[in-house]
C-alpha cells in the first residue's frame, strides 16, 4: 500500500461527555505514533468543529501533546476541549461554496487525515465530507470516530462516553436511593434523565438492582409509549412494598400519541430537535393531583454528561482505543467510515475496535431494543442489564488540584 | 471522676448528607473503645431517630459493627443509614407525656449514653433532652454530633458534611464550566444550590476560580439582597469578556423586601420552613425576557447532599473524630454539649474536636459574614475561598461493587 503523507486535523462536534476527550487523546496518541512512522507530520485541532476549521482557527496539537502528562490530564477533562459546534454541513448539491472553502483549507495545510469526533450528526458530516474529497480528486482519509451518552447510534455494540455517563447516572440513582429512604413517609422521588428518542442512559439507572438496591421501582423509556395510569397504579402497587418510591424517566418519554410528556416546554435547536425539558415535572404534578403523597422531581441536567470525577475505566479504555485506532485505519487506506466498539461474545467481557462504512450509520438512531424492557415497560430486563454492566465497570484515577479534578484548557 | 456505666444510644435525624454516616462510624468506634474501658456495655442505633426511639426500634450496632470492613463502608455510605426523622421534641411543659415515655425506654435499656447526629433541629432536641435528664434525676449524658451540608450552626468553625457536599458543588461547577465553554454562543447558564438562610454551599461553587477556572462569573447568596437589575448588568457587562456565563445561585436568595426569588413555589415543611424551589427558574425566565440569549438553568437537588462518591477527606476525617470525640466527652463527664470542629490558626490547616455548651448553639443561624462576600454582592472575597478551601482537600477512596459505590444498608 502506497503511503498516503501529509498533516491530519481533528474536530470535536455535538454535545459534551465526559469521555470526548479520552478519544481525542487516543487521536493525539495515534497521530504520535504515525508521525513516527511517517503518515503524519503534524496533527491539528480545529476549534469549534468545522465551524473553526472554516475560520482556520487551528492550533498544533503534536506540539502541545509531546507532554505526556498533559495528554493524561486531557483524558480526564469532560467536555470537548477543543471546543463544539452544532453546524451540520448542507449537502454539497446546496451549499457547493462552503465545500469548495473547505478545500481550499484543505490544501493549504496539506490535511490528507480528518478525524471527528461525534454524535449522529458528525457522522452526517464525515459521510459528506469523504464523498465530496473522493469525488474532487482531492485524497484524503476521513474517519468518524463516535461518542455519546445517547448510546444510538447503529452499528457499534455502544458508543464511547455512554459508559461513564451510564456510570454515574446509576451512580447517583444509588445515591438518590440512600436519600429518599431515611423518611419512613411515603414520598414519590422521580428523577428525570437524558435521552431524546434513546432510553438507553435512563436504562441504566436500573443497574442499582444489580448491586442490592430496591430501586429504582420504576424506569420509563422513549422506547415504549408511556401510560399515565399505568404509571400511577405501579407507584400505588410499590406503596405496598416500601415508602419510597424511586422512578428514572426518559426526558423524551412520549404518550401513545407521539406527544411529548415535556412537550410544553420545548424549542427547538439548530438540528431541529426539540429541547425538552419537564417531563419528570409533569409527572411530579401528576402524582400530587392524584395519589396526593409527598413527591419530588428532579433533572440530572449537564452533570450526566460532564461527571468527569466518576468515569468508568471500561468507558475511558475504549475511548482512548477507538481515537488510536481511527489514526491506524485512515493510515491503513480506510475512509468514510466510522470506528465501532465490537463486543467479543463469550462469558466475560471484552471488545475490539473495528470500523463500518458511514453511509450504514449517518442519520440512523438505534433504540433500547424490546427484549431488554420489561412486559411491562416499566423496567429493565436481565437481558438489559446484562449488556449494560460490564460498561460501567471500573474507576480512573482522575488527578486532584486545590481539592478539585484538574483539567486541561486549550 | 466516677465512670458512669450503662448502654449508650445513637440517632440520625434531619436531611441527609453524605458524611453523616462516617460520624456514625465515629460513634462505634468510641463506643467499642469506651466498651474496653468499661463505660458503655452496648450501643444501640435508634432507628429514624426519636420517632424510632419511642417505637424501641433499636438495633445492637456493638454486634454489627464488631467486623472492622463493614465500619469501612458505612464511613462512605451516604445518607442517614439509621433512617432520620423530622420530628422536633416540643418543650416539656407542653409534652410531658413524650418525656415520660422516652425516661421509661432510657430507664429499660439502662441508656446511660445519648448521641444524636444532626443539624440544627436537633439539636435543639439535645438541648431538651439533657436538660429534662437532669431536672428529673436521671443520670445521663446528652451529647450532639453535628452534620450539616448547610455549614449554619454556630460556634463550630465548620460542620461535618459540609466539606464533601462543597466538593461535589464545586466539582459540579467546574464541569459544568467546561460544558457551557464548548459553544461560542452567547449563553447564561445559572446553578441553583441548596441553602435557604445560609449561602455556604453555594459560596463553595466560588472554589473553581481557585483551581484556574474563570467561573462562576456571578454567585448570589441570602446573605445579600438580590437586585435583579445588578444580576441583568453583570450578565451583560460578563458578556464582554467571554460568551458562557456561569452564574451560581443560594436557592434562598430574596429580594430586598424580604420575599424569596423563588418564592411561587413554597410549601411549609413540619418545622415551618419554606420548601424553595426555582430560584434559578425565575432567573432564567428573567433572562429570557430581558435579555433574550440562550439561557438554561439547573437545580443540583438532591445529588448535592448525597453524593458519596466524592467524598473530602478532610470532612470525612473530621466526621470520624467528631463521632469518636462525642464518646469520648461523654465519657468524661460532658453533656448538654455538641462537638465543634476549631480550627487552629496558622499558615497551613489543621483542626482539633471540641465541644460547647448547646444552650449557645441550638436555633441559632450562622451565615456567611459580609467580608466573604464581594462588595457588589454577586462573588466571593479572597477572605472566603480561603476558608472553604481547605475544607474540599483530599480525596476518599471509595469501595466499588459491580461498578458503582459499595454502600452498607442496616
Amino acid at each position: 500500500m502506497e503511503i498516503l503523507r501529509g498533516n491530519a486535523v481533528v474536530g470535536q462536534s455535538g454535545g459534551p461527555t465526559a469521555a470526548i476527550n479520552a478519544t481525542l487523546a487516543g487521536v493525539i496518541r495515534g497521530a504520535l505514533q504515525a508521525k513516527g512512522e511517517g503518515f503524519i507530520n503534524t496533527l491539528y485541532g480545529m476549534r469549534n468543529g468545522v465551524e473553526g476549521f472554516l475560520r482556520e482557527d487551528l492550533i498544533d496539537l503534536t506540539e502541545i501533546f509531546s507532554d505526556a502528562g498533559k495528554l493524561k490530564t486531557l483524558t480526564t477533562t469532560p467536555a470537548a476541549a477543543l471546543g463544539s459546534c452544532r453546524r451540520k454541513l448542507k449537502d454539497y448539491e446546496t451549499d457547493a461554496e462552503t465545500y469548495a472553502r473547505l478545500l481550499e483549507i484543505f490544501k493549504k495545510y496539506d490535511i490528507r487525515y480528518f478525524f471527528y469526533i461525534g454524535g449522529n450528526d458528525s457522522m452526517d458530516t464525515v459521510m459528506k465530507l469523504s464523498k465530496y474529497a473522493a469525488n474532487h480528486d482531492y485524497e484524503m482519509r476521513v474517519v468518524g470516530v463516535p461518542k455519546t451518552i445517547d448510546n444510538d447510534l447503529v452499528a457499534t455494540d455502544h458508543t464511547p462516553g455512554f459508559g461513564s455517563a451510564a456510570k454515574f447516572v446509576a451512580t447517583t440513582m444509588k445515591e438518590v436511593l440512600r436519600d429518599v429512604s431515611v423518611y419512613k413517609m411515603k414520598a414519590v422521588t422521580i428523577v428525570e434523565i437524558m435521552g431524546r428518542d434513546a432510553g438507553w442512559l435512563t436504562a441504566s439507572a436500573g443497574l442499582v438492582k444489580l448491586s442490592g438496591g430496591i430501586a429504582p421501582d420504576l424506569v420509563y423509556l422513549p422506547e415504549v409509549a408511556f401510560d399515565p395510569e399505568e404509571f400511577l397504579a405501579s407507584v400505588n402497587k410499590t406503596f405496598e412494598d416500601h415508602p419510597a418510591v424511586l422512578v428514572a424517566v426518559s426526558e423524551g418519554i412520549r404518550l401513545a400519541d407521539g406527544k411529548y410528556i415535556g412537550e410544553g416546554k420545548g424549542a427547538t435547536d439548530a438540528f431541529g430537535h426539540k429541547s425538552l425539558s419537564g417531563a419528570a415535572k409533569v409527572l411530579e404534578e401528576l402524582v400530587k393531583e392524584r395519589i396526593g403523597c409527598k413527591v419530588r422531581s428532579m433533572e440530572l441536567s449537564l452533570t450526566q454528561r460532564c461527571a468527569g470525577h466518576i468515569l468508568s475505566k471500561t468507558d475511558i479504555d475504549e475511548s482512548l482505543a477507538v481515537g488510536a485506532g481511527a489514526v491506524s485505519a485512515a493510515t491503513s487506506g480506510r475512509t468514510g467510515v466510522m470506528m465501532t466498539i465490537d463486543r467479543v461474545p463469550g462469558e466475560s467481557y471484552s471488545s475490539t475496535v473495528g470500523c463500518a462504512d458511514i453511509s450504514t450509520i449517518a442519520n440512523e438512531v438505534r433504540g433500547v431494543p424490546r427484549e431488554y424492557i420489561n412486559a411491562e415497560g416499566n423496567g429493565i430486563t436481565e437481558a438489559g442489564l446484562a449488556y449494560l454492566a460490564p460498561l460501567v465497570m471500573g474507576e480512573v484515577d482522575v488527578e486532584y488540584e486545590n481539592g478539585l479534578p484538574k483539567h486541561i484548557v486549550l
